[in-house]
Order: structure tokens, then sequence, then C-alpha cells
């Protein structure tokens, strides 16, 4: 191997991901290449679809991963779901939602945004009162913000959506999948999407989605194509679903491979445990961040455990902490995005990296950079 | 690991691709993930983005690898570089040109396809007449037609092309990257995408593209908004490109681990010899071929090394043989698509794959499903 990649030092990763990756999902990955077509292929895929069900608690048969991040995701369901002029309203209290306004814009949407003040929750009594003045074709909104560290309502919102009719929710479960519960059929989500390098600690590259059958109706009944080759569900399906699997795109196989080790190593552990095991390693860093003199931003109340956003102290060069905890721990956390940028760090607890030890190594590092009068 | 993955079958990929994937490259993908902002990773980035200017014989700046197959760089390219209404020639032979087709109409181009009978190659002289009859802003061909083994004449496109004031010029140089010459400055091209399961032999999930000034200057002065916000390339460059890397997506940091070292192999092999070599072994190929009375699709002048095309003879169940070759020998050939299902094979001899022993080993197990008198 050339020494550039030899050299890749091993890095705690407590940033916004990706999280650490395991030896059995890197063994996975380092798997023989087999044909797309392959049966033993279409066994794996198979295996994925059964296994992502399961920690999305869904029974959608559109359950499985697009070939691309989690930003692929977000686009696949926008591009599929709406149709220009269609009206759709974004619930936005961070980065993400932000994003999801520009696709929707990109693709035409008739667009209202209710924003919320980023570091706090989407508050359904407003959603509610939008929803009563007016009807939409969408709702969607992100479960977990990763740039504020805030878990929004999504049981809530869920269950007013479901009272408008012909109304679809998306949701945004990059960061909570594999964190804490996300109940895709119990809270009425019709389309959901989520990334492999957050809470299911496989490498970057692989957005696992899913539609219910209300979504898939939509799907198919849309007056116009999808203005999207590569992320079109009706031709994609061909390939992922059904007795004959039919090419669309070469599917990216041993990134494949990996997220079926990963996710075989949650139901090993248990989908309760691990989500059990964020709580604790979240309760045992804001503990230790606050015997250091730090702030957490949000309020206990919506915290989500694997995203911490905490206070940078004044006149502390944040960006010069995370860069000397790179260089000389090797640890990464992430700085704040947008009005954040440089009032916090965000310190992510995500899946393989959610452990006691590293919470503890990295509070040991932090020791080092906070004032002793904090 | 799980049973299922460590029961994946070795197997000789001789297919469309993907191709066989060297125990280096697989070694690569197994490092440990770092962060996508880490200093270590942009390293990788830039040495990455240097060894596909070497390969693909450009000085262009814009030159980096699309989180997504190869289709993704074909919808990278045209969601970037086309507006609605924007007259777009496409010269289509086979299923890549007719996918383009279908990219393009879905992005509201003003259309015009100009068709060549699949298995024959592009003919310049009608490109000439069509551009003397009209004037587009994009022309769009493949380089080497996968689904027909047809190499086009993009040189002499690129020239008529280049006569044409405000016309760009796009090549889809998936299977041809790093098998045959691409001269993408020489040759004129203004975009370029390929994807890595071929000659590159990284496993599939990446699709390296490349824009020239001349693209970047359409990009620059659109009159509309990127319809793809997962692709727009006019944000993915602050990522990719300049001092300050800004966060677009999580890049798919250890696909990329991949990529570095396959294109770090190709460049220590030396990409002449490189080529020289899938010349040779489709030579070995084709002459074992003959001997066992089969034929080649396209004629002698136009073939490509790296995807061979194979009449099957009458009375023979090719699906039989591609399955029988698969479970009894592990070696994966392909069949056809579109108007030549059932009427040919495809044997791919791509990067990795594209060794003497290699057509020797499918030489000898096709020759048990031969009738004797072929």
């Amino acid at each position: 191997m050339k020494p550039i990649l030899n050299r890749i030092p091993e890095t705690l990763l407590l940033g916004p991901g990706p999280s650490c990756v395991s030896k059995e999902v890197r063994e996975a990955l380092a798997q023989h290449t087999i044909g797309h077509l392959d049966p033993s292929f279409i066994e794996i895929m198979d295996d994925i679809k059964t296994l992502l069900q399961v920690v999305m608690n869904t029974d959608n048969q559109l359950t499985f991963p697009i070939s691309g991040t989690g930003s692929a995701g977000m686009e696949t369901c926008f591009v599929n779901l709406i149709e220009p002029g269609d009206s759709v309203l974004v619930l936005s209290n961070g980065v993400f939602g932000t994003r999801m306004v520009d696709v929707a814009k990109r693709l035409g949407a008739n667009l209202d945004v209710l924003e919320f003040p980023w570091g706090t929750p989407v508050l359904a009594d407003q959603v509610a009162t939008q929803l009563q003045a007016k009807s939409y074709r969408l709702v969607a909104m992100v479960h977990a913000e990763t740039s504020t560290g805030v878990c929004n309502p999504v049981p809530e919102i869920g269950a007013l959506v479901r009272e408008e009719e012909g109304t679809l929710f998306l949701v945004d479960a990059v960061t909570s999948l594999g964190g804490i519960p996300v109940q895709t059929d119990l809270w009425g989500v019709d389309a959901l999407y989520s990334g492999t390098q957050k809470c299911v600690s496989c490498p970057p590259g692989l957005s696992p989605i899913s539609f219910s059958d209300g979504a898939v109706a939509k799907l198919q009944s849309r007056q116009t194509k999808v203005p999207n080759w590569y992320l079109d569900l009706s031709l994609i399906v061909g390939y992922w679903q059904g007795g004959t699997r039919s090419y669309h795109h070469t599917a990216p196989i041993n990134m494949l491979y990996g997220l079926s080790q990963a996710l075989q190593s949650i139901e090993d552990e248990g989908l309760e445990k691990v989500h059990a095991r964020h709580r604790e390693v979240h309760e045992l860093l804001v503990s230790g961040l606050e015997n250091l003199g730090l702030e957490l931003l949000v309020d206990p109340r919506c915290r989500l455990p694997m995203l911490n956003a905490v206070r940078v102290p004044s006149g502390i060069d944040e960006a010069e902490v995370r860069a000397s905890l790179l260089e000389r721990d090797r640890i990464e956390i992430g700085g704040g995005l947008g009005p954040l940028a440089g009032k916090i760090w965000r310190i992510g607890l995500m899946g393989y990296s959610a452990q006691g030890e590293n919470v503890l190594r990295l509070l040991e590092a932090l020791e080092k950079h906070i004032p002793v009068d904090n």
C-alpha cells in the first residue's frame, strides 16, 4: 500500500460524523468484489433490507440504501416526492433544515418554511396552526439536527400530519438512526432517509431510505418524470426489489458489505441496548463537561445523546483547541456552523465511538485546554 | 464477520464491470476512517486529483471524484452544464448513449439525437453535417460503449466540435479510462466523467470527473441554479478545491482510500504499459475465441480491448452458459442488453482482471460449453 495510506493516523472520531468504524466493518469492506447481479450479492442486498427494516422499525417494502451519502438521501426523497408547484412545508432549526429548503426550492416546490431559533426545537403548536391555515403535499423536518444537537419532536409532528389528508411526512434520520429510537411506521413517517457514517458506524457513502405505501403511491401517480435519472426510485426499485433484478446503476458493492456488517453489529448488541449505551455515554459526557465548568447549548429536555453542542468559554480560541486535540491527541471534535460558528464545539458520541473510555479520554484531553478558573 | 460476508466467493470478474480488485486496493479500503476535513485526508484528496489528471491527460483544475457511481457522473455533467431549453446533441449507439438522452430530457434540454446502429461506431461525417445544420450548446457522446464493445471516434468528433463556437463537448469515459488512452485536453473534451469499477479496478461507488475552463465558465454563467443540490459543482468545488475546504457533504472516505491506491497502481505500472496490457490480453482473447469458432460483434477497426461482445452461437442458451460459468467456475461474464439481449456475451478485460492467465482460464471454461462442430 502507498505511504500516504499506510500512515493514516488512527483517530478517535468524536465530531459530527463520521464516527469510528470497527475492525469487523473494515474487514467487511475489504472482501472480494463480486458482481452486482451475482446471486450471492442479491442475498446480501436482501439481508441489508431486512436489517434496515429492524433498525428503522418499519414494514415498508421500499427500504434500501441509496448509492450516495446522506445528502443524496435528502435529494432522493424530495426529487421523487415533489413536482414543480407542489406545496411543501419545511420545519427548520439548523443547517439540515436550511438544506432541505435549498433542495426543495431548486425542484420548484411552492415552499413555506417555519423557522425556529438554532439550538431550540421545532414547536408543535406553531406547526398545528400552520397546518390549519394551509394544506400541504409534503411536510419535512429533521429528527436529530446535527448542527445544534437538538432532538426535534417527530412523533408529535407526525400525529399532526397524519390528520391532514393527502399530506406526506418526510423525516431526516441521518444522525438519529441507530442512536435513538426511530419509529418510522408508528410515527406515520412516509419517507425517511439516513446516513451510514453516524450511529450506524459504517464509513460514509450510503444513504438508507424507506418509503411508505403512501409515498410509493405519490411516486407512481406523478404527472412528470423524476428530474433526476440517478435517484429515480421508480427505476431503482427494479434493482432492489422483486424477483427479477434489473440493472440500473452498478451498486457500491464493497460499501454494502460494510453496511451489512455494521447493521449486524447493531442487531447483535440489540437495538435497545445500543440506544441505552448512547444515553449512558451522553450522561457521562455531560457530567464531565459540567465538572470542567462547560455548558451545553441545548435544554436538557431536547438534547440529543449523540450530538452534544458545548458553549465555547469566552477567551478561548475554539479552532485552536480543535486543531490541538486532533494533532496532539488524535481526537476529532467539530466546530459550529452558520450562526453558531466559533460559539460551540460539537461532540459526537455516535455508534462505535459511543463508549465510556472514549468519553474519559476526551475529557482528560479537554481539561488541558480549559482555564483553571472556569 | 457475519457468515454471509465470510462466504463471499472469490470470483473472476470478466463481465462489463465491476472488475477484480487487487489486495492492495482492498487493504486500502479497510484503513481507519478519519474525518473528511482532517488535514491528513485533504492530502489524500489532493493526491487523488493529481493522479486523476495524469490518467485523464488533463491540466483541468476541476478534476475530482463525485460521490456516486458512474451514472452519477453522467447526471453531474448534464445537470451542471445544461439549463432548460439549451440545445443538446447526443450521439447514441448503445445503452449509455440512450441513458444520456433520458438524463438530458428530464432536465428540459432541447434535444437532438443522432442514432447509429448498436455494434457500429458513431460516424464523424454525419455529425459534421448535423453541426453545420444547427448549433448546439452541448454535444455528448460515449467513448467506450460498454453495451456493445464499440470504441467511438472521440478525437474526430472533438475536432468537429472545437470548430463550433460556444459548443461544449461532453464525453463518457466510464469504461475507457485506464484501459485505452483518454486525451481529455488534446481532444478538446470540456466535461468528462468516468467510473472506478472498470479499468481503474477500484470497487464501484465513485465517479471521477473533469471540467475544462469552458465548462466552468458555463457553470458560472448559469441563469438558473443547478436543480440538484447534491451534484451542484459550484458548491462541491468549495470542498475539493482552494485553500479553505468547506463542508458540502461528507465524502466517502474509505472509498477514496481505495481510489487513491487503485490510481497509484496504474501510475506505478505506467499508463502506457497498462494500455498495452489491455491490448495484449484482448488479442489473446480474440484468437482464443476464434479457435473456438466464436465471432465478435464489432468490426476489428473499432473494437474496444476491455469489452468484447461475442455472438452467441445458434442453439446455445446464453444465460445458462453464464450461470454455469458463475456457479461452477466462478467466472462472471455479461449478457447483452436491449436489442442485443440473448444475442451476445460481453467479456470484460478490465484493469486488474486484464491478465493473460485470466483469459486462458475463461477460454478453458468456455470450451466446455461450445459444441464441437463449431
